[in-house]
């Protein structure tokens, strides 16, 4: 099943809660990239409006239910999850995201790198407006962890000795840590029962854990066409993934190859990413995402939630690891 | 009377108490720097250490008083504006900062973005914990005004049209905020009287903009061995200041040359500001510094505040213009 396919299931199985709630997501979106100044509404509302799925907010949403109080929060890990966005598009040098010209591509590094923290600072805003503690410790804790991901990644690029639990904790840190908290404040705004706040943060870092996995999984396989990325950005940025620590664990050949030196061009890339499908290890990474949707499915099921919330969640769950199927 | 003189005025006048609370925010500051992963402790130990003059954190403190409440303000404040000067490092390409080897030099551009985006979630992590939610959203008004300026002065830069009065609302965005954040944080959080938190707020601004305007001077004036930077360094990246906005008011010579092409070379550049200098510009510019700082201490004598903080806030509003005079 394609993306857009096993979204729709999920905001079908949300029901009409979760498609007002969205709705209200957007607007709201939109009023902050119009209401900090001319230059944040030229630079981001092209970002904002170029939409993405908008998994963070369903994850609050769905976790938190019909409470008023969860729209700051799912305005909040949005906003952290296109900061980081637009800072990684600086850093990429990306022209295009989802088929638009990106902040960096319009404004330049200085711009960009400005409505990044201009989006960060908006995100804390909107929490700080709930006046819950513990709901701006959780945005803080997600934002800490994405830093401190890409700071690991940095000290990992083009190593030869990143064990699998090491790249593990890298993507706990860059990508479940926000999910995780998504579902944390879902839980803390929002109707969750007592003792769902733990069980829920452990399902969003669970199938954060298992996205992850499956980006590094299609960055190796493609294709192409769907990802609308070339195959292999992660070799080329000295990125060490788990399909890359399997394949070389398996091909002796790829092992005893100096990694900086094995791709140091994009048509060298395709190449590198034929020989670890080859080595199975996609089917092995895979695995693992699947074992994580598992275990998030597991943690989901203890928790008392009402039907529908439930199986929109596990629908979630099941669509991080079928995207491109 | 240089800077670390005045600013040791400033100690002296603030007494024991301010010494203590200084000592505290480095040894949280600290903390902070060796508590989130080896990868942080390893970029950001250096630009914590290296110090500053922790202005932001005093102007909480002498706004506040004695109260517990205020070190993580004070720590919160520093640490926005080193997440700033990280960022700027990276754009500018900045190899040393303060005599030590800035992240950017040390860990590459991607650590540093994400270096400076983890001390800004440190920021924000530090006043959650306070449970204050006017705390939050005056570090979030801060740091929104930061981004904001700086994108103001990208959409400005190299213009003909910048006339004084959009001039100094960039210096408000850009440094002015944070100020006047630092000094609203301590009467929030501190001991401030009723009614004390508007007027503290308008002091810290009006020598946020006395700061900014000081640089800018100085960024035209030198001398180089005190300020550390060459001159014109701001010309070279089309930041149009008061200084060049008053010269080129009344030097039609400056008025008719294209700003991009007046300065592509730093040799260039001293040339230019000799040119400034020569029209009379950095007087007009010290004088409109010296209104605000009165303006400053006009706003504190209307608050019910210790002698003792009195005089340091009114030594260091002085301070703000004396720098290197």
């Amino acid at each position: 099943m394609s993306a857009p396919a096993q979204l729709t299931a999920v905001l079908e199985a949300g029901g009409p809660e979760l498609s007002r709630q969205l709705h209200r997501t957007e607007a709201r979106l939109s009023e902050v990239a119009e209401g900090h100044g001319a230059e944040l509404a030229r630079h981001a509302s092209g970002t904002l409006a170029a939409g993405g799925k908008r998994l963070r907010p369903v994850l609050v949403f769905l976790s938190g239910g019909a409470a008023d109080g969860l729209l700051p929060a799912a305005v909040a890990v949005e906003l952290l999850h296109m900061a980081t966005l637009v800072h990684d598009d600086v850093l990429d040098q990306a022209a295009l995201r989802r088929g638009r010209a990106t902040v960096f591509a319009g404004g330049g590094r200085r711009a960009a790198t400005a409505t990044g923290d201009l989006l960060f600072s908006r995100a804390f805003a909107e929490l700080a407006a709930t006046g819950q503690e513990a709901a701006v410790s959780a945005l803080s804790t997600a934002s800490s962890a994405l830093a401190r991901g890409e700071l690991m990644q940095r000290a990992d690029a083009w190593s030869d000795h990143v064990p699998p639990e090491r790249y593990l904790e890298r993507c706990e840190l860059k990508t479940a840590s926000l999910f995780s908290e998504a579902c944390r404040l879902g839980a803390l705004l929002g109707e969750a029962g007592a003792g769902a706040e733990a069980a829920l943060a452990g399902f969003g870092r669970r199938i954060g854990l298992a996205f992850q996995i499956l980006d590094d999984v299609l960055d190796v396989s493609g294709p192409v066409e769907r990802t609308g990325k070339q195959r292999g950005a992660d070799l080329l940025d000295g990125t060490v993934t788990l399909p890359l620590i399997v394949a070389r664990a398996r091909d002796s050949e790829l092992r005893a190859m100096d990694l900086r030196s094995l791709v140091t061009e994009p048509a060298q890339a395709a190449a590198v990413c034929d020989r670890i499908a080859m080595s199975g290890a996609l089917g092995v990474a895979r695995e693992e995402a699947l074992h994580q949707v598992a275990e998030a499915k597991a943690a989901l099921s203890g928790v008392e939630l009402p039907e529908r919330r439930r199986r929109a969640l596990n629908l979630l769950a099941d669509g991080v690891v079928e995207r491109y199927a």
